[in-house]
């Protein structure tokens, strides 16, 4: 064992419907020594992301859930302490899945080493990491979107939903943002360039969709499922594309919700495919290379919501689920030594 | 005019959920004469398929909705009696949409004649016809069976689930057919060799289908949606196709019934397609080369369920959309001179 205490955000129990604090706590241990091959890393920036609903519950979702009174799970950018490992030096700064604790060991296989002089650390959390490789491969291999067409995108001011949205203008899209906010609103038109914003908690969605996308909806990204996607499905053209990204608004429900009645994907002969990133790894380097492009030439824009202490994970991660955070949200856990 | 008779059914009034025989009436009319490049025919088969439920609807479908007063809709083999056309002559035989009518005009260009000598004629409105067309084509192109790959059909002593079956395990799949009564199961199994079957009024549909499908599900043939495809989207398998080609199960439904929940779509990363066998014309020559191909050789087998007399095909078609038949519905019109 090191002498350096370890913090670390356990799951204290299962959560029914929305997450509350009390399923979380936070506890001390001593952090341990890396093996043969291991790396020791102190956590930096944690990633906190939707889908970590799912890892919290019993139910069956694409991964195994995180057991009780076990460190919740999570992607990070960290900095090596010590290393066991060839390719790892004392300093380096890797993209590695510590979880919600500031310290972890990982095998050296499962890091990758990140550049600071390339972009800011904590980018490799969002635009140029998971989220983004989301938005680029399910917009571009399941949407589709072709010049001229209409796109519509759910929880758009979102890592994934802003990214995809924006890739879908660079593509020539006319694009349609959803989002929960008059400020998300403002934000996804006046920053992002989305052609039109709709404010879905103060819209009335189907008349405000028809507006918005006149000639019918080509391609929906969807991040939510439920009644968005319903209403959605009612404006498809004729081979309209939908990636299912996420089931955002069902995440929390505590019985399974219906969805929406399928008549439409056989009128439009349209299609619904399932997404799931972990698929798309070898779209990681065209993904890497256009969006780093796109971002440097001003056409993509990425916005962080940064929130400080490892001790406040589970109050933002339940405002996430909420659709509070503005932005990719991102747990400062420690200093970032590269920061300005 | 002619001096022949023309014996029609026509739409009443609009069913409200399942249609009954006095949204139906059996009227008489002068039979027209053939114009300029037309043709005047006499029906000897008329086609019964579960979609004519939404083409009497008022609802929106992928076709316009049939008037009231006017004649349903149908496809329908007959036989030249007056041609005003240089390619068909009197006597020949051609695949038709004269509708549910003992005589009609068509112009030359919507008709294929027909070689008694290949088929039965009113093998060209089932097995090599549109439901042996959307068989082949949702199963292969959409579906994509692959050896040992398991795929379930519903509706599958039907037209189209009976074919897309056969299809399948000449294709090397394992291939389990739901059905709604004893002899359909018997049939499919005993007749057309599926692995199993399941008799969906009589069986526990999630238990049987773990049973018969202990290695998950690869392909769902959907002609019914509803619960059994909600009961399917829990035994799927990743990367899973579902080609949609009928909701068999809300065509009568007074009010828009709710779909499944889709996470299991995402979780999997399978899809749902809608499909719609007009964009498949494509394939026709495939298809009847293979279909063709493999009716002769008996490694694929057919059956009718013929009724005889246009005046009985409301009562018919009403069984139809209840599961009554029992093999493709063809309505023989008149006598057919070509049959034994």
């Amino acid at each position: 064992m090191s002498d350096l205490i370890n913090k670390q955000v356990i799951l204290k129990s299962r959560p029914v419907g929305e997450p509350k604090e009390s399923d979380f706590a936070l506890v001390e241990t001593p952090t341990p020594e890396p093996g043969e091959g291991e790396i020791l890393s102190r956590t930096i920036y944690l990633s906190l992301d939707p889908y970590m609903r799912g890892r919290i519950s019993a139910g069956k979702s694409y991964a195994a859930s995180v057991e009780l009174d076990s460190v919740i799970v999570g992607g990070t950018v960290s900095q090596v302490i010590k290393s066991n490992h060839p390719q790892f030096q004392v300093g380096d700064f890797v993209l590695s899945n510590n979880g919600w604790q500031t310290y972890a060991v990982s095998k050296g296989e499962t890091l990758r080493k990140l550049d600071p002089t390339q972009a800011p650390l904590s980018y490799s959390l969002g635009v140029l990491g998971m989220p983004g490789l989301t938005a680029y491969a399910a917009l571009l291999d399941i949407g589709q979107p072709k010049e001229g067409e209409t796109v519509v995108v759910s929880a758009a001011s979102g890592a994934v939903g802003a990214v995809a949205g924006q890739i879908a203008k660079i593509k020539g899209a006319r694009v349609v943002g959803i989002v929960g906010s008059d400020d998300k609103r403002d934000y996804i038109v006046k920053e992002l360039g989305f052609d039109v914003g709709i404010n879905r908690k103060t819209q009335e969605l189907d008349s405000a969709l028809k507006e918005a996308a006149p000639n019918g909806i080509d391609v929906y990204y969807d991040n939510t499922a439920g009644v968005i996607l319903e209403t959605v499905l009612q404006q498809i053209n004729l081979g309209a594309r939908i990636p299912l990204v996420g089931l955002i608004s069902e995440y929390n429900a505590t019985s399974t919700p219906s969805g929406p009645n399928l008549m439409p994907l056989l009128i439009k002969r349209a299609l619904i495919k399932g997404f799931l990133v972990s698929d798309y790894q070898h779209r990681f380097n065209d993904f890497l290379r256009d969006v780093s492009g796109w971002l440097q030439s001003g056409q993509l824009k990425y916005k962080e919501d940064v929130v400080v202490g490892l001790e406040n994970a589970p109050s933002a991660f339940i405002g996430l689920l909420r659709g509070d955070n503005f932005g990719k949200l991102i747990v400062k856990v420690n200093d970032d030594p590269t920061a300005a």
